[in-house]
């Protein structure tokens, strides 16, 4: 099969080996699959992983012996692979399993291709109606929920979202629907643009430089520099969201978190099922953050669009 | 007055100017007082600060024209003063105070003296039982409530206290009282016994590198080396809550917090009500704790000691 494969180069190889589902998961045909900012991460060195990338998709169920019935059901699948087996997984955290593979980022072939596979217990049908230019975005908007599954934000919080990359546009999609009084923060009118089309209050990095004393913030920059601006804006007992992941560590003044009593919280990968409901009700604008879609054929050309600063998502068109 | 003043070096000084209570404070004359590692790390360059050093004590109130009940009333201090009247105050956080002055650490002359002020809402009368050895630890023993105050510590959880100096002991003791599955890590067995006397368990550095999947940890350690080392024993999605202030900046893996979602939690000062019911009840042993006590004359000789590596608390007898 076709694949888009890094193996310390990024190549697309036209004999690929199909892989064969073991038991417990199924044989998906890719339908449409996103380029994340974790993938160019991955190209720079992150995780070190190996293999076929993408983690974001949609696709069509053709083999599952163990649940026929998904057999032809156009499905959206979580990335976390977890042995089910463990303390972790035992204790209710299955997308931290120390023994989990990773769809295209780790232990685990991706998305970048005409076939994946993955257990079935993380697939989720998608509704009839919905696109698949909406369904492929469930996997990062899930991640912005990951967000509200961990952090109680109140109505009368001002809340602060730092970045307009395709997450912190989703991440202010999702806070905003909580009524809390928002403020997203970056550096291109024209991305800010689709937020406020929607309502949602923006600020140009600049005008924002007296931002201060909220009581969250979220850094979804991507980048190393995020975290000091997401620190100054913050307020004493106030909590920092990281959503950033980046290649290399930071300098952080972990005494002054003490002394502002901040609270920090990693967030990655969210749940399919809330995500999904808000695609279905159309809460969401997807469409606007879609910068192009190219075929699979072209998946370099795809991947140098995609590390083209300020660009949103690329889309590969698989099946 | 008779004052130890840092100010570039440490001095005893004869002269030093009385305070007066300005409205709304109490002149306390200063009985027993506590060196904390705080005070040490400002002696390093930590804030910067200049003046009459010290935060732990316990005092007589000698002069409080607001309420002159508590004249000849024996007390302890909550040493932030705060305005009151801002934003954050009136929010309910007066020890974030964007104004405060702190005692013996910024803008405020501190314990290390025959007199020091205070406002009258930070002071709370000692209980008449409870001897001054006992009520000078009521500062640290706050923070080590303020733990428990951020944190909801489940019965059931697996925690872990880094740190076995002054306040790691008191840390430890405090969660030791919440029926935890608790472990003390530090790196001298005669204090470590301090605990173990209580029934509290505990191992040695090298004893508990194998130790992970806590489902809290607390860095106690003073050191910038200690959030490694707790950031190692803390489970995915767990929680890590730092109480070390040091002078200096931490290399972080921000990028590794994101993908376990730890939860990072600065914490500093605490609640002093619940500090006293614990010393009330003799739910602590803080007299273990105490290596030695000092006459205010030989202040300098005192915080050679207390500098000294593995030194427990060091008092000093004022009045």
């Amino acid at each position: 099969m076709k694949a888009l494969v890094y193996d310390g180069e990024l190549r697309l190889v036209g004999d690929y080996p199909r892989p064969e589902p073991p038991p417990g998961e199924a044989l998906v045909r890719v339908i449409l699959a996103g380029i994340c900012n974790t993938d160019l991460e991955i190209m720079r060195g992150y995780l070190g992983f190996h293999g076929v990338l993408g983690h974001e998709f949609v696709g069509m169920v053709e083999v599952c012996a163990g649940a026929p019935e998904l057999i032809g059901q156009r499905v959206v699948g979580e990335i976390n692979a977890a042995c089910g087996d463990c303390p972790t997984c035992r204790a209710g955290r299955p997308t931290h399993c120390p023994n989990r593979t990773t769809l295209g980022i780790g232990g685990r072939d991706g998305a970048f291709a005409e076939f994946l596979t993955l257990p079935v217990v993380n697939l989720h049908p998608v509704p009839d109606q919905m696109s698949n230019r909406v369904a492929v975005f469930t996997e990062p908007l899930a991640a912005a929920c990951e967000i509200t599954e961990q952090v109680h934000l109140h109505p009368t919080d001002r809340v602060v979202v730092l970045g307009d990359g395709k997450l912190g546009l989703l991440v202010a999609q999702v806070l905003g629907l909580t009524s809390c009084d928002l403020l997203v923060v970056g550096r291109h009118a024209e991305k800010l643009d689709i937020l406020r089309r929607r309502g949602i209050p923006t600020a140009l990095t600049d005008e924002a430089r007296d931002v201060q004393e909220a009581d969250v913030v979220v850094d979804c920059t991507g980048h190393p520099d995020g975290f000091l601006a997401a620190r100054a804006m913050v307020r004493p007992r106030g909590t920092l969201v990281l959503k950033s992941t980046f290649h290399g560590v930071n300098q952080v003044n972990l005494t002054a978190l003490v002394v502002d009593e901040v609270r920090l919280i990693g967030s990655r990968c969210g749940p399919f099922a809330p995500a999904l409901r808000l695609l279905a009700r159309d809460l969401i604008d997807v469409e606007s953050l879609i910068d192009a879609v190219y075929p699979l054929d072209e998946g370099l050309a795809a991947f140098e669009r995609a590390s083209t600063k300020g660009t949103l998502k690329v889309l590969l068109e698989i099946g």
